[in-house]
């Protein structure tokens, strides 16, 4: 169940990495890289960081091929102009806050501390999208403004506190709920965190 | 013998990172660290990710020496201007050919899918150019352009198709011609990837 | 005992990563990232590479607090406007001595090459800072001007070689004051390493 949420969630980010990637005229190489980078850079990184190495599209090589089904469904979604930006939106978001719950638990099977669990949430949802950027040659969108890192962040915290009452999909639901739901409403209303927190006006 | 060739690989790309290092005007710490990156980023982002740690050169630190070689080889040609472009391009498409076998090889060592493999070969190839790109603050020319990537992954796929009937040494040869072949041909036809394969004259 | 300057080194280079954060107008995330990658991003390279993964902040998640208290402590100082320039560069370059000899040391510690063991001192000390800038969208400032790496070299060879004649403590307190004299030298007499060295005036 969760396994093919995931797969779902890496089609999501590949699509929206190769919409980057073709934003920054690179070739189809490029765009593959790109959107490889988003789909399963997160989830690379944390297992890095981890060490639960070889990591986990090395061990289990269906995510490659999810990956150049995304490139493939954007190449055909753009050729007949069939990809409008609110769904677009809408399922980013949904994979924002499914990776968010995959990788707090990967983490929590490698038996870290809750902290660094929810770090790796955070980090699995949101780092591809960071290196997406950076090979971009931009500044990461993330640190920069929405409240996207933010919503995952609530999203994992969510999971953590439930599961140490036993309701695993509970947990789940209610997690995806909230990170789902604060990414929308923040997309909606224009709320952006501030960034003056630390004296930009007075400069 | 692949050893030996595999450190000429090395001083080769070494060069290359000096010359994009010199162009961007770093001093002469910065010079080694994009030789370093370039000439072997590639192979640790593979070791990493198969979790084959530590990496190549903390096993074996004649990878460092060699990298050095490079950055004194470099200053000394370019003092004596002779650094023609041509033998440049041919040395690079020769580490090119020559680290797609290596990266592959090192990966089936792993017991990696060959997916995998044939992309841990085209990563060990091309990613360390990619960092260096990076760390230039460019959006990395392989992503852009040219037949780069694409000839290694012909070679890595090559590699692997001749490897399962047993000719290890013409597996070897047959994957470095082609990478070779393809990038030569690929420079002097001037051929690139197509970029606007998702639409791009259509913005 | 070194611990707690391990600490202390933390919240340093977590106040000069919020700084950088800052200045590119980031949101509270952002700076957050931004601190967190300056001040465990050396560290966590350095793991990875070696592979004494997890890495040192998820085996002890107290660093992620100390990261926290920086950024904290970055707000209130610019609040009231109690962040000089000079003890910053000061704090800086005691973060930059104190990561040298705590990095080379991780590095002995897992039984490599001294070679590799300087390398892993100065890849400890600097490499937060260069992907800080990589983030920010800059060419690592280390790589470009300023006698830094190059300070944290000496004070790693400095350990290495006092190491071997026992003097622990002796080899500490040496090294930090090679690796912080060179740099505040090098700020006090506006020292840089050469960039025409390999011929940038001829172009």
């Amino acid at each position: 169940m969760l396994y093919i949420l995931d797969l779902s969630g890496i089609i999501v980010f590949a699509i929206t990495g190769s919409l980057v990637a073709r934003k920054k005229q690179l070739d189809i190489f490029g765009v593959f890289v790109i959107a490889f980078v988003t789909a399963v850079g997160g989830g690379t990184l944390r297992d890095v960081i981890l060490g639960t190495t070889p990591v986990f599209w090395v061990r289990d090589p269906i995510y490659v091929l999810f990956v150049l089904i995304g490139v493939v469904l954007t190449v055909i979604l753009v050729r007949f102009k069939l990809l409008p930006h609110r769904p677009l939106l809408l399922a980013d978001a949904f994979g924002l806050s499914l990776f968010t719950v995959i990788g707090t638990q990967a983490a929590l099977n490698a038996n870290v501390h809750w902290l660094i669990a929810i770090m790796m949430g955070v980090i699995s949802s949101v780092a591809g999208g960071m290196v997406r950027d950076v090979l971009s040659d931009e500044i990461p969108l993330v640190l920069r403004k929405e409240i996207y890192a933010t919503a995952s962040l609530c999203g994992a915290v969510a999971y953590i506190s439930l599961l140490q009452y036993g309701f695993s999909t509970v947990a789940i639901i209610v997690s995806m709920t909230i990170t789902l739901g604060l990414r929308l409403t923040a997309i909606w209303r224009g709320w952006s965190l501030p960034t003056n927190l630390i004296g930009f006006s007075e400069n």
